[in-house]
């Protein structure tokens, strides 16, 4: 599967799974009494801030890197992005020991292009608009014929990020509900075709800060939503939900709840203090949602995909 | 075993691991490959962090609870603490059903006082010296016969908190060395006692802070030196090395290796930023330790006893 037209299907989450248990790495699933206790329900949270990279877009980055054939492969990747996709592609194409191009934003956060340097990624700064990105990727791609590998809506990104809801369903009992958080909806739609292949009783959630709810608004108007102006503290989630993506969701009837950058923090103070393991503000919308709605969710099974760890401790919100 | 004056032999750490593992976490060995990278040597975290009540102490608490018979147990256990001690066994006591009395320092961290009530310790407010701490403990003893579990002398808690270097040991290859850092010293003679008991080729190591090398001067002058006054940040290592802590230390032939706060706030940002885990200044000087003597440590497998992860977050260092 190449063409970004394309939706994957669970056999190419099976086929993400089996190309990507080399290189990454089986994250644990952790557990908390008294976040239990507080809540009412029952929470096994499939740690990807352990995962290589520090996120679980090194699945989605590896599952494409290593889908390429050899002539293809020997052109490198390119890609653009302000956060871990760009060093997860980086450190996918390293194990691949190919080129990866990647594209950053003036005044990106310096910690993340020492990320993407540290695993052998070439840097190209471009202007801050999603045009002036696109740009410098296709000039790239152009000159070098390296292979577009876009943050979500390349189908074997979404392919290799529902890897981590499948590998979760295998490590917990049967679950009643997964929950992940929507940026770009990379993971949300991988999640959604992983669930809904390994598990009928199981349904998926996702979880959206409001001050960045387009994929909440675009399934409300039945289309995408595209000029909204993101606000909140959660960067991995700022991104426009991409067109595949948003299809995804609609066809298998994903319900987002939307969370405050308030209520995200307390969450994310939980996770830390309870279970003892940074987690970036991203991933605290999932516990977000859950504390939020603890009705809807009490007795209930439910996994949290923990989208990652990259956190800048200098920059913390207490 | 019973008496404070018996020293507890490999046996005991063995007897230990059996009667604690119905209620203590198994805690997993993780591992960096940049900070192995960085250092030139293959370490080893074994995360108590993750431990009940987030800290080993449960351990040494758990064996000293459980170790107890019927009749004695009945009148429940005491002890003084102003850290984890308290909270961990109050949660022992909790696990036998029996009466918990903490004797606790005016002016203590209110988290901490909370985790003890949480575990449902009866709480009793001292004087600030150890001789306020001493007589409060003693009183409630006269008064409910309850039995003393000193943090630290008590031979019970020695034999509990080896069983953290046991564990260790097996989950991890063949190590070269054992890092734990030194308190009161429950921790590094327990560590000793299993370390020299399962693995000939393993040698022990305590991490000490410079503001409170009390443990360090008293082996060096070959007696026990009290008099120190402790200035660190590691408040979990603050207290003054135990006569049978010593000579165990002392028989053993440990040596110490000390660490400025600056060293070991360095080291902690390292571990949250590279493990994604939360742990407390006093375990960061284990990595201090190693940062610090590279050369020493180049190309050996070591493991290090990642003791709690407590901590105030609305007071970090950066």
């Amino acid at each position: 599967m190449g063409s970004e037209s394309v939706k994957p299907g669970f056999s190419d989450i099976l086929a993400a799974a089996a190309r990507i248990a080399p290189y990454a790495h089986v994250t644990p699933v952790l557990r908390s009494s008294s976040i239990n206790e507080m809540v009412g329900a029952d929470l096994f949270f499939k740690c990807e801030n352990f995962q290589r990279a520090g996120a679980f877009k090194f699945r989605g980055a590896c599952n494409a890197v290593w889908n390429l054939d050899e002539k293809a492969a020997a052109n490198g990747v390119v890609t653009h992005s302000s956060g871990n996709h760009g060093a997860a592609l980086a450190l996918a194409a390293k194990t691949r020991n190919i080129p990866a191009y990647i594209v950053v934003p003036e005044g990106a956060n310096p910690a993340k292009l020492k990320a993407i340097e540290q695993a052998g990624g070439k840097i190209t700064f471009c202007g801050n608009t999603m045009q002036d990105r696109d740009n410098a990727a296709e000039k790239i791609r152009q000159a070098t014929a390296a292979a577009m590998i876009h943050p979500y809506t390349h189908p074997d990104v979404i392919a290799g990020q529902g890897t981590a809801a499948l590998e979760c369903l295998q490590q917990s009992p049967a679950l009643d509900f997964m929950i992940a958080p929507v940026g770009g909806g990379g993971l949300i739609s991988g999640t959604a075709i992983a669930v809904a292949g390994k598990s009928k009783n199981c349904r998926v959630i996702g979880a959206e800060p409001s001050g960045a709810a387009d994929a909440y608004q675009s399934l409300q108007a039945n289309k995408r939503i595209t000029d909204i102006v993101s606000n909140t503290i959660c960067d991995g989630l700022r991104a426009t939900i991409g067109e595949i993506n948003l299809q995804i969701m609609q066809e298998r009837n994903i319900e987002i709840f939307t969370v405050s950058d308030q209520e995200t923090i307390e969450a994310m103070r939980l996770i830390w203090e309870r279970l003892k393991i940074l987690v970036e503000p991203s991933c605290a919308t999932v516990q977000a949602a859950i504390t939020k709605n603890k009705t809807q969710f009490a007795g209930k099974k439910i996994g949290l995909i923990i989208t990652g760890g990259n956190v800048d401790l200098s920059a913390m919100p207490w």
